[in-house]
C-alpha cells in the first residue's frame, strides 16, 4: 500500500510529514516519496541533485521505510550539489580528496529507490550511489549513463607500427595539449594514457589484440576539417606490438579508477533489480564489507542507441570482504574494459610481531588502502608466505590503525611463535557464498569472472563469450593480495564461446593461485572441491583447463569443440595442465574438432597424475612433467 | 640585453621566432617574451592561463634561454585550461588523478619568469608552478594568492566545552550539508574536518591552544540574518579539550594535502626571488630530487590587505631527497598551518631479501608514494631497524618498480647476509647542505623548522617566534620515515621567542630521533656534531633542549631568559634533557629569570653526563636518571 499526494506540494519535507501522519496506522506500509513533489521534473537538463537529495532525505526520515519514486524520463546530475564525502573505495584510486555522491544513502533501513524506467545522466566526476551502513535497500528500474563517458572512442582511419590515426566521436570534447590527448568534459580534464582496440562491429575487444597499448605517445591533430582526427605516434623507439585494424575502435582511456556507479559499504541486504549501467569512470558496482547483495537483471552494457561500443572503464561488479550471499542472476555484461565479476577477500601482510598477542600488519595493495579489512570480533587465519597454507586462527580483540595502510592487531589468544614478516592473514569472518546464474558476459577485456572465496560458489547456466580466460580462480599474497582459497565451487551448464581470443589467461578456466607448491611429498593444497560439469565449450585455443594446487577437481560430462574461429594464442601447450593437484577426475567428456593425430593431452606432475581418474576412450593421453611451474 | 617588440604581435610563436632571429648573434642574452604580446592583460578576471601558457611555450622554445615578463597588475588563473598531468607530489595527498598546472615548466634551461610585481590569483584546485627536469630556472617578483583560499576563517562568537559558534568571512562561500561544513568555492567542494584556533590579533596560533581540534562535529547554521553564522557542536560524548576564546579565529580546514604553490622535481639550480605566497591548499614550495634550490626574500604570509590571518594550509617549504644546497635567506614565514621548512630524505623499508644482490623494499609512508626515492647509480646506506645505526653501503644498479610503493632494488655488491625485514635504507647520494639565514618565522602551527640531512647545515641570524619547538632535528623509520642523521649543524645568532606556547615538541630545540638507543656500553649515536652558539632565547617554558643519541653537541655562549609571557606547557621537567648522548658541552651561557632556588637542571643518563663538559658558575646542576626514554 502506498500513499499518494493528490496535489503537488513544493516543499518536500512538509509533504513527507503529511504522508507520515497519514500512514501512522499502517506499520507495514512504506511511505511513498515522489521526487516530482520536490520540484524535480524529468527531461530537463537542470541539475536534479538538490531536489532528489531533498526527496531522498525525506524518504530516509520516514520511520518504517519508504519508496522514492521517479517519473519515467531523463534526469541530469552534476557534481556541484552532490554530497562531498571522503570515502575509500576498494580497488579504485583513492586519496583524501572527497568524492561527490548524488544518492547519499547512509544509515537507511527499508528504502526502495524506484526509477520506474528513468534514465539518470551523470556529468563529470560524480558517484551516483553511495549505500553505507544500511539494511534492506533496493534500487530498481533505472538506467545510469554519463553525459560524456570519461572513456573515449576513436575509429581507426590508418595505422602502422609507428602509430595510428583515429577519428574521435563528435560528442566527446578533447584537446591535444603538448602531445597529450586530454579528455575535457564536464569539468574533468584527464590525460589519456592507455589504449585498447575493440572490433568495429560491436563484438568487443578485437580478437588477437592482446592487452591495452600502454606506450608513450605523441598526439597531434592531423588538420582534418572536422578537427577530430588525431594521429598518435609512438615515441622512445617503441613499435606497436600489433597494428590496429582500420575500422576498429581504439579506446582512449585514462588509467584512473575514479567514480563507480554504485559504492556499497557495511550494508546488509542490498538489491539492484533491473538496473542498467551504460558507463562508469570506475567500476559498475563495488561492494565492500556487505552482507547479502543481490543483482537481478542487471545490464552493464554500452549505450547502443548512441552507437557506443564500451560500457564501464573497469569491472562491471566487484565484491571485497563481503559475506552472506552474492547473487547475480539474469544479467548482461558486455564490453567493459575489465572483468564482469570479481569476488575476493584481502590478504593482510604481517610486518612484525610485537608480542604474544599483537601483530603489526599492512594492506599491501595501494588500491585497497583505507578499506576496513578487519575489525574487532573478526576471525583471522594465518597463511604462510609462499605456500599460503593455513597455520591457525584467532579472533581479533582490537585494531589500532596507523594510517591508511598499516595497523596493529591484538588477538584473543597468543600468536604461534613462528609468525614471520610477509606471512598473510585472511579474514574468514567475511567470506561470501556466490551464485552467478543465467548471465551473459561478452566482449569485455580481461576475464569474464573471478572468484576466490571459501563460501559455496555456484556458477551455472551462463554464457561466457570471453576474450581471455572465462573463469579465473586465483588467490595471491604477492601482487593484488586477493584472498582466499575456494572450498566448494560448482561450474555447471555454462556455455563458453571462444575464450582466449585476445589474452589474459592461459586456459578457458584458470585455477591458478599464485602460490609456491610444497615440495614433493609434503601435503597441502590451496584450493579444493571444484566441479566443472555439463558445460559446453567452443574453443579457438585448445587450452581447456589449468589447475594448480587443487585437491578435488572434477571435469565431467562437458562437451568441448575445437572450432578454430580465431587464431589460437597457444600460451598453454596442452589441453589440461595440472600442477600439484590431487584427486582430479576427467570423465564422460566429449571432444570434437581435434586433429585425429593429436588427441587430448593431460600434462601434469607425478602427484597430479597418480591420483587422477579418467574415462578411457575420450582420446586422453597423459604426459608427466617435473616440478614445472613450481615457484 | 633584452629584445623588445615595438608593436604587439598576436601570435606569440611568430613573435618568438622573430625575437630569436634578432637575438641570434648574442649568445649570452636571453630572449624576452612578454605575456602582453600573447593577449594577456593585467586586471582582467578572464582566464590568463591559455595566453600565459602560449607565452611560456614560446619562452621554452627559445634556445639559449628566455625571460617571460609580466606587466604589474593582477592575473587570474582557472583550472580549465591548466595542464592536466599525473604527478606524485611527496608529502601531499596523491592518487592517479591528474593535477592541473598553470606554469608547466618541463625540460627548461635558462628560464626566468619575471612577474615585475604581478599578483597571480588562482581559482580552485590548481598548482601554479610545475618545474621539472629543468636547469637554471628563476621565478621572481610576483605574488601568488587564491581567489578564495581553500581554508576558511571563522570568528568565535561563543564557545563552551560542547562546541562553538563562528561567523565565517563574507568572501568564503560554504554550505552546511547534513551536519557537515563544506567549503564550496571555484569548483571545489571539500568537507572541513579539522579545526585550529588562532589569536584574533594576527599573532598566529592562540597560546595554549595546543593542536588542531579533530573531533566529530555537527554543524548547523544559527539562523542569524547574515547566513554566515554556524554552530559546531561536538558529538560522540566528546568535550573540547580547550574552549576557544571569543574573538579568536577558528580555521576550518580540510585535512587534504592538495595543490602546492610550487612543485619542483629533478631540477637543478632553481631560484625564487622576491616571491610571496599568501595561500596554497597544500604547501608553499615542495622540491623533490632537486639540486641547488635557492629561495631569497620569500614571503609566505597571509594576505594582510584582505585581513586574512593564515597563509598556507601546510608547510611553507619542504625539501625531500634533494642535494647540492638548499638556501633560504631573508624570508618571512608567518601563520602557516604547518612548519616553515623541512629538509629530509626518505627511509625505504626492507621487506625481504631475494638473493645476494636484490632486496624488495617499500616506501612506507603513503604520502611519499610515487616519489622517485632511488634510481640506478644512487648509493644507499643500510640502517638497522630500531637503532637506525649504519650497517654498510652499496650502489644501486637497477630499480624495478612494483607499484607506487614497492620496488625491487639490485645492488652492485652482495648484500650482507644479516639484512632483515624492516631494516631501513637511506639514499646518501641525495642529501643536501642547508643554509637558513636571516629569516623570520612566526605564529605558525607546529615547529619553525625541521632538518635531517647529513650535509652541512647552517641556521643563523633568524628570528623564530615559535609556537612549538623552534628547531627539530629528528629522523625515524617508524611513522614518517624521514631520514636521516645529521653530521654538521651550526645554529648560531638566532633569536627564539616563546617557543612551546602552543604545543608540538618538548623543548625549544628538539634533537629527538625516533630511534632505540643501544643498550649501555654499546657504541653508536644517531646524530653528531651539532653546535648551538650565541643565540638568544626568551622562554615561557623552561625546556631549552632535548637531545637523544647525539655525539658531539655544543650549547655555548647563548643568552636564555625565562620571561613567563605565557603559561608553560611543562612537557619536559628540566632545562636540558640528555638521552644517550656523548661529548656534550654547555659553556659560557647566560641564564636569567629563573627563581634562585631552582637552578638550571641538566638531566641525563650516566653515559651522557660522564662525557659532558660545562662551565661552572652558570647555576647548572646535573641529575642522573636511568635508561629513561629508551625504547
Amino acid at each position: 500500500m502506498s500513499t499518494k499526494s493528490s496535489m503537488p506540494v513544493k516543499f518536500g519535507r512538509v509533504f513527507s510529514a503529511v504522508a507520515f501522519l497519514l500512514c501512522g496506522a499502517c506499520a507495514t506500509a512504506a511511505v511513498e516519496v515522489r521526487v516530482a513533489d520536490f520540484g524535480v521534473s524529468p527531461d530537463a537538463r537542470a541539475d536534479a541533485t538538490p531536489g532528489v537529495r531533498a526527496a531522498l532525505s525525506a524518504a530516509l526520515d520516514a520511520k518504517g521505510g519508504a519508496t522514492l519514486v521517479f517519473e519515467p524520463g531523463e534526469y541530469h546530475f552534476y557534481p556541484e550539489n552532490a554530497r562531498a564525502l571522503v570515502r575509500y573505495v576498494s580497488n579504485h584510486d583513492n586519496s583524501r580528496a572527497p568524492r561527490r555522491f548524488v544518492f547519499d544513502v547512509s544509515g537507511a533501513t527499508d528504502l526502495v529507490v524506484d526509477g520506474r524506467g528513468a534514465r539518470f545522466v551523470m556529468h563529470g566526476d560524480v558517484t551516483p550511489f553511495l549505500i553505507e551502513r544500511s539494511e534492506r535497500v533496493s534500487v530498481k528500474n533505472l538506467t545510469i549513463d554519463w553525459n560524456v563517458p570519461l572513456l573515449y572512442e576513436g575509429e581507426v582511419l590508418a595505422a602502422d607500427a609507428s602509430g595510428f590515426t583515429v577519428r574521435v566521436r563528435a560528442d566527446e570534447p578533447f584537446e591535444v595539449d603538448r602531445g597529450a590527448f586530454v579528455i575535457s568534459a564536464d569539468g574533468v580534464r584527464w590525460p589519456m594514457d592507455t589504449f585498447c582496440e575493440f572490433a568495429g562491429d560491436g563484438s568487443g575487444q578485437a580478437a588477437g589484440s592482446a592487452d591495452a597499448y600502454g606506450f608513450r605517445y605523441h598526439a597531434e591533430k592531423t588538420g582534418a576539417a572536422d578537427g577530430r582526427t588525431v594521429r598518435f605516434s609512438v615515441t622512445d623507439n617503441y613499435a606497436l606490438p600489433r597494428v590496429p585494424r582500420e575500422g576498429n575502435i581504439i579506446f582512449l582511456r585514462c588509467n584512473l579508477r575514479a567514480a563507480p556507479a554504485f559504492f556499497m559499504e557495511r550494508s546488509i541486504k542490498v538489491s539492484l533489480d533491473g538496473v542498467a549501467i551504460h558507463h562508469a569512470p570506475g567500476m559498475g558496482v563495488i561492494a565492500q564489507r556487505c552482507e547479502d547483495v543481490t543483482l537481478r537483471g542487471m545490464r552493464v552494457i554500452p549505450n547502443d542507441s548512441l552507437g557506443r561500443q564500451v560500457s564501464t572503464n573497469f569491472d562491471a561488479t566487484h565484491f571485497v570482504g563481503c559475506r552472506g550471499r552474492v547473487l547475480i542472476e539474469d544479467g548482461e555484461f558486455r564490453n567493459m574494459l575489465d572483468d564482469a565479476m570479481n569476488v575476493h577477500g584481502v590478504y593482510l601482510q604481517v610486518l612484525r610481531r610485537l608480542d604474544d598477542y599483537r601483530l603489526v600488519v599492512r594492506m599491501p595493495h595501494f588500491q585497497a588502502q583505507g578499506f576496513i579489512a578487519v575489525e574487532a570480533g573478526d576471525r583471522l587465519r594465518l597463511a604462510r608466505f609462499g605456500t599460503l597454507l593455513p597455520e591457525g586462527e584467532a579472533v581479533v580483540t582490537k585494531v589500532a590503525r596507523r594510517g591508511p595502510d598499516e595497523m596493529t592487531i591484538t588477538f584473543d589468544a597468543p600468536i604461534a611463535a613462528e609468525v614471520n614478516p610477509l606471512d598473510a592473514l585472511e579474514n574468514i569472518s567475511w567470506t561470501a557464498d556466490v551464485v552467478f546464474r543465467r548471465n551473459t558476459v561478452s566482449g569485455n577485456r580481461a576475464r569474464s569472472i573471478l572468484v576466490s572465496t571459501s563460501g559455496r560458489v555456484i556458477i551455472e547456466d551462463n554464457h561466457f563469450n570471453a576474450t581471455g580466460s572465462a573463469i579465473r580462480i586465483s588467490g595471491d599474497a604477492r601482487s593484488w593480495f586477493e584472498s582466499g582459497p575456494v572450498a566448494d565451487v560448482l561450474i555447471q551448464g555454462n556455455t563458453f564461446t571462444n575464450p582466449l581470443r585476445c589474452g589474459y589467461g592461459r586456459a578457458a578456466i584458470d585455477l591458478d593461485p599464485e602460490v609456491d607448491v610444497p615440495s614433493g611429498g609434503t601435503p597441502g593444497y590451496y584450493h579444493r572441491n571444484i566441479r566443472i560439469i555439463k558445460n559446453k565449450f567452443r574453443l579457438c585455443d585448445r587450452a581447456v583447463l589449468l589447475a594448480r594446487s587443487v585437491d578435488g577437481l572434477e571435469f565431467s560430462e562437458n562437451t568441448i569443440e575445437l572450432a578454430n574461429d580465431f587464431a589460437p594464442l597457444n600460451r598453454q601447450k596442452t589441453e589440461f595442465e595440472l600442477v600439484r593437484c590431487r584427486n582430479v577426475q576427467l570423465e564422460r567428456n566429449t571432444f570434437s574438432g581435434w586433429p585425429a593425430k593429436d588427441g587430448i593431452v593431460v600434462s601434469g606432475d607425478a602427484d597430479s597424475l597418480s591420483t587422477m581418474r579418467f574415462t578411457p576412450g575420450q582420446g586422453i593421453k597423459t604426459r608427466e612433467h617435473g616440478a614445472k611451474g613450481q615457484r
